[in-house]
């Protein structure tokens, strides 16, 4: 059996082709960040061509973080290709539970599309997760008052229910497959003061998905992204801040080794 | 009374969510402005969740840099819900005068959406004034035969006409209430060089609205954006030009201080 | 007769206007490289406002990345806008053969707005040449079994049947008038691992088709972003990667001049 630690090295292999419809603020970074990790970014959103795009892709990506009935109308047909295909489909549910059209395009596309992998940061996911009480601001995680185990296992619940994997993005970041229960300590909050960087983290999960066995391919998407942004801050100095960090972001996700993420994740499994 | 010069701690401390509808050129970059300014982004387009965006918001930026029905709609609507929710309001009339869909977009906001800041370039602000003989070229300024105190009174008349700050930015900026009238000799011809320095300025004061007295904050914004300009110009060298220039101007937002707006600032008042 | 190598210095002498329709994910880039080539951009897809935008133009670019009904209709009423003031039509046909709404598109401009240039990468130049078992893989080449001598016929067929220069990218380019066929040897592999740099040859073509004669002034073009590539390459080192390599490679653009090309240009014309 393959080792759990050659999923970035898989990826640099095999380049696989990742159908990402996404939104306009981030889509140029996530393409850049597919490129350094080794994938090959292809970004359309006509719902004319979005069977074929994704027909010939090796995984779908779908971000509503800007959204409109035409880019909706795209993930659906994207969705159905995937499944047919047997491909795997990450869903970053962007701003979720902020407006109805969000929450309504979000829901619709997990119960149509039966993602492989849900990602959002904590306030979505657990808004999606049916969890009163949780105020969504904006595409921003809200506050929360769930504790660690409460909110572990209101994720645990939405994974099983769902057929997939969540990874939910704050302080800490949960990976769950519904049983297991990862927590990962990795990252900076510098990450959140750069644009794009969660939908960074869904795109390399989209990645990575086509390396090896799920869940762990998973936990390191978000093991290389904390490590990547710990390894950008370490390259930056002085009068430098959010600008640099960036550039260096991207050096770092291409320069990231298997041996790197082993040897710097920082996670556990909650009991 | 608070000082004039808190603005920037002001919008680091409270973390205003902009809902901003822009052009899909430099939505990545303003977003990236904004979060370097202690700003929080929300950049959606679609009518149907406009009004709720705007709803969450603290102020609203509209830019028209590249625009169709829908975004056009989508700003209206959002227009409505700042003006219900008193959210200041800051419209940056990209191109008008360059073609007659953007004239048009641009008259239909200024007098749907009655915004509170109007910054455009000098020959665009001098356009909507009604100024003849301006003739804009592409988004650039074109060229104008204005002297300063016959420009500085034709962008009074603006502001006083739409009860609005005016801010028309070029070798010197103006910031005019329709009384006062500031001229800012802040900045570079660097800025012209990298793309998205003027869609920048305008999420800057859409941020800054909503910290301390409007006059003040947009004066503090078109200083800033030149300062941090002078800073990022000090910082490359040699071989280095638009590309680096760029880097550390985001940089520079991200590590300026109200004490640098301050000691920095080259501004005078007009007679 | 003016020399061939004074492109550079003609664009940023004149500051040539490009109205570029191009795709979502590059178009920032697309402008930061214009802007520092010395050109001006003014990026509008809306078919109300195409005419008059491409009138105010000196050339026009367009490119197929992202696409949509609106954008192909704008794209077909600016070319007959540029075709009627007689400025140069540069179109990059990406990702035709990818998908049957890339591949109708691409023939539809071609057919409908005889671009005077036309930039693809080797699998979509040869896939619209007619040239049977290309496959396309996405928006990157695919696996190319076609000889140096082969392929450089059928570029020159096209080239002669749409009165067009041709421009094919690869490991080796090729640019062919339909009896000159010049094979450019600069360039780096890493241009490949940051998203925009053909989409970027692009609007530098178009900013050069105003430049003096056509064939010599996309040679030019192909060179530069190559030799930019190249002297980016050599201002990178140790645990720098694509996010370095894409700041200096706007640097190297900004800084590049004729001299530099002329002297580092290494380009053969086939027999």
């Amino acid at each position: 059996m393959k080792s759990r630690f050659t999923t970035l090295q898989c990826v640099r292999e095999k380049r696989p082709l990742i159908h990402s419809i996404t939104n306009c603020v981030t889509v140029h970074f996530c393409a850049d960040v597919l490129l350094a990790a080794g994938a090959s970014p292809m970004m359309t959103d006509d719902p004319r061509e979005a069977a074929e795009a994704t027909q010939l892709a090796d995984a779908l990506h779908l971000n509503i973080g800007t959204l409109n009935d035409s880019s909706i109308h795209a993930m659906l047909v994207a969705g159905n290709a995937a499944k047919k295909k047997h491909i795997p489909i990450v869903f970053d549910p962007v701003g979720a539970g902020a407006t109805r059209l969000r929450t309504d395009a979000a829901q619709e596309i997990i119960s149509h599309c039966t993602p492989d992998v849900v990602k959002g940061n904590l306030a979505e996911m657990l808004f999606l997760a049916g969890e009163s009480g949780i105020v969504s601001r904006g595409v921003d995680a809200g506050k929360i008052s769930l504790t660690r185990n409460a909110a572990a296992d209101v994720l645990k619940k939405f994974a099983r229910d769902h057929h997939c994997i969540v990874i939910a993005t704050g302080k800490d970041d949960f990976v769950t497959d519904g049983k297991r229960v990862a927590i990962v300590h990795n990252g900076t909050p510098v990450l959140e003061k750069v644009t794009g960087t969660g939908c960074a983290l869904g795109v390399l999960c989209a990645a990575m998905a086509t390396a090896g066995e799920l869940f762990s391919a998973q936990l390191d998407a978000v093991l290389a992204m904390g490590i990547a942004g710990e390894i950008a801050l370490s390259k930056i100095s002085g009068d430098d801040d959010c600008g640099s960090f960036k550039v260096k972001l991207l050096d770092a996700i291409g320069n990231l080794t298997d041996d790197v993420v082993r040897s710097r994740g920082k996670y556990e499994f909650l009991a």
